[in-house]
């Protein structure tokens, strides 16, 4: 069975945005430093489309993050924003990402607007889910035709389906900053790691990286 | 210069000990949890008077923590529980270690309440000190004859001291679970590392080292 994977950079004191999010600052605060490690990458860069970059050991999970994935699903913030500002607008709002996002895929963004699928270039068709996240997920695992699936955020997307208990994989990338404030990927998310186990630690100079997987998942 | 150093145990959601801290459960609810690779290592039995016990990769951790150092500061809840429980008692409160406490040096306690010093066997000697953290970390280097000294906490001592920019070395243990309440070591530190870089990352099974350090006070 395909499962539900995650990947999100952390800080130190456990933030995974920093203060002060807003449309221009979708990040908040200080929170571009979570990724300075993976946007220099070459394996990032060309994800997105760009050449050049560098390797080095985070390659390594860069490859597995973004091998055998058949579908995507994100939280209505990280496709377009504050709420009501995409979905109220009268120009409609096609994502953050141009005419050919980076997904080739379909990409099932969890709103509570229904709107029709939005095809785009290079094989990405956004779907626009209004029944909450399990439905998100069995759509999902459909059209994932028996790859994985990446929650790909933001941090509410994920603690709800941590809370579930839905997510097979999850890959922390702990950033040795501190933002003082912003979002908590864990706030309100219990104490038990949802059925989840460590499975390994990569340690490098500018993150580390802890994965969790939940038994007989794999 | 002797350099002020300090290590810790927190959760992945950023707990140094566990929600309902009391005297009767002073880590909280959960709590233990962070505590538990260490103490079935030799090296920490060792330490405590104590025998037996494992030897792994987590050893090399332990025995750098307790090598070179000349004075130990703490906290007065680690002394002794909760505000007023020893400073008050009619019978005097010689903490939680027994007659022969582990530390076989000078001792500085954080307090308001002004108390002689509390001469102990095998060496320790508990100092009381009113008159704030940079008095005791003066009165501790000059105690430590050239060797190090350690903050062993808890948490609110350990934070005036980061937040002072006196700590030289910190090394945080990241332990894979989620207490999902208690008390946070990074709580209004503010965004900078407090002048510490990374300087080593030891990842184990049971828990991952992160060590920073004040460059040149090595």
């Amino acid at each position: 069975m395909s499962r539900l994977r995650f990947t999100i950079s952390m800080s130190l004191d456990g933030f995974v945005a920093g203060p002060r999010q807003s449309v221009k600052d979708p990040l908040g605060i200080g929170g571009e430093q979570l990724h300075e490690w993976v946007i220099g990458l070459a394996a990032w860069r060309e994800a997105h489309g760009l050449t050049g970059g560098e390797v080095n050991e985070n390659t390594r999970v860069i490859d597995e993050a973004v091998t055998n994935i058949g579908a995507t699903i994100m939280g209505r913030n990280m496709f377009g924003g504050h709420p009501g500002s995409w979905e109220a607008r009268e120009e409609p709002w096609n994502g953050w990402w141009g005419d050919d996002p980076p997904f080739h895929h379909p990409v099932f963004v969890l709103t509570h607007y229904a709107r029709p699928p939005l095809a785009m270039k290079g094989g990405t068709t956004f779907h626009f889910v209004t029944g909450g996240i399990e439905e998100a997920l069995t759509r999902a695992r459909e059209a994932a035709r028996g790859k994985d699936i990446t929650l790909a955020g933001g941090a509410s997307a994920a603690r709800q389906y941590l809370k579930a208990g839905l997510v097979d994989e999850m890959e922390l990338h702990v950033v040795p900053v501190l933002l003082g404030g912003g979002e908590r990927l864990f706030e309100g998310t219990g104490t038990a790691l949802h059925g989840l186990r460590p499975v390994r630690t990569l340690a490098t100079r500018e993150v580390t990286h802890l994965k969790f997987a939940r038994p007989g998942a794999a």
